[in-house]
């Protein structure tokens, strides 16, 4: 039974406020939908690469969080996810006011869920794809520690 | 022909004091040498996911780093080096005192090089393989602000 | 330029008919269009897994093709293309019909054009999406042996 | 409790057998020992792409077969393999008289089995690396029609 429930939106942030990672680039949750979630990212020189830019690795952390809070969305209320594994193709270097990570499910399923977020900077109001990542998302169900 | 000249300790770690993210993580260089660079990364809560464990953005984060530092040890002095993409398997929780990610080139070419991050969690001096990530970097030469 | 010229057509069928390995698992391009090109795959006894589905690597085979002569398509004319790596999840067994593979540019550069395929099997003019494909692909130019 | 027993070799023999993908292609098992399983293919016409070099695609075919079996190898014998996804580098044309494709496990688990072969190509004696894939296989135990 999926999780969209009156309490999706509590949970995903309840969640996403005990990631220590995201508290400590500035990421904030900006949507939650079932089977969809968008985390925001200011750009700044605290989370940046050699040449100025937002670094891969920020870019990736957000990403892989929406795909992974995306998969979370259509999981029973008591599971947990973890990231089986994640492929990210860096499309433009990600300079902006913003990193917007749009994370969205493509196939949904017991154990296995595949998710995909496209990456945007935005510069002035306009976007630009930066960025795209497929992950592999598993439900974790019962186990000690691992839940929402 | 490869930058392993006496410079190259010094360039790569220039480079790398420039990356704000690495900084904001805490992370720090272990080791370089031609065709292989080591970060290393200290757990704490400020780079946790919501269960507690190392998050998969910052393990892909400093293994990414050693991937693209890596390649860029076997690239020309002047070159600068960008992540195309890369991919990356999440094998076990990243928990422990320290996650050390160890790049490495597995094929160097004048345009395109892949190379091989193994990202180790140490608990009490005892190692553990938490992932691996396969990354494509591109050498860029002569582009305004993509150096070192 | 891109070469969505009127010889676009004939020079993607032409390629695709050199493909020993597309003849040899009985695939046939069903449509060309500037970035975008879809393969389709008749399913047999011959490109199976020792379940009876289309194999994994059948499925990939058509998914990479269809990703890469979607990249030509977008290329110049006198170019060649070579895939760099691709991902693909598969999502749930390859059975049915016929297996479309249906390829598109998300991303398109001078050296690096990033595609993506979703593949589809189709059951009694039913679909199922079984797989989807992320492809880095290469341009070349000037390089014997590698064009078209 | 890993199939390391004294059947292993006939199970994963019995059951590459049944892949008619790798009858098709003219691919065969070469070795097969507890955690590693490698398969052979002759270059040829039938499996080339556009440039006379061996498809990308078969490539695929027999590096996610070697690693899909290597991971067999080490599940319980009743248990079947499915591929979750993989990813792979083509670092070099697949030219040569033989391509080997080896297939070892990085890390088993319960679920989760994750697999990396090493591709070369060997010409006249000599072996050059053409292609690393990685992967994520999953262990299927009681499913209809899912085993060995």
């Amino acid at each position: 039974m999926p999780s969209n429930d009156s309490t999706l939106d509590a949970r995903i942030r309840e969640s996403f406020a005990k990631q220590g990672l995201m508290q400590t680039l500035g990421a904030t949750i900006v949507e939650v939908a079932p089977g969809a979630v968008t985390i925001a990212l200011a750009a700044s020189p605290s989370i940046s690469q050699q040449h100025g830019f937002v670094h891969a690795g920020a870019v990736a952390s957000i990403a892989d969080t929406a795909a992974g809070y995306a998969a979370l969305t259509l999981m029973p209320p008591t599971a947990g996810v973890l990231t089986v594994e994640f492929k990210i193709n860096l499309m433009a270097p990600a300079k902006g006011d913003t990193i917007l990570a749009r994370g969205r499910v493509v196939k949904s399923g017991r154990t296995i869920t595949v998710s995909q977020t496209e990456v945007v900077a935005v510069s002035s109001g306009e976007e630009k794809t930066v960025a795209l990542l497929v992950a592999t998302m598993m439900c974790i169900e019962g186990r000690a520690g691992i839940a929402n």
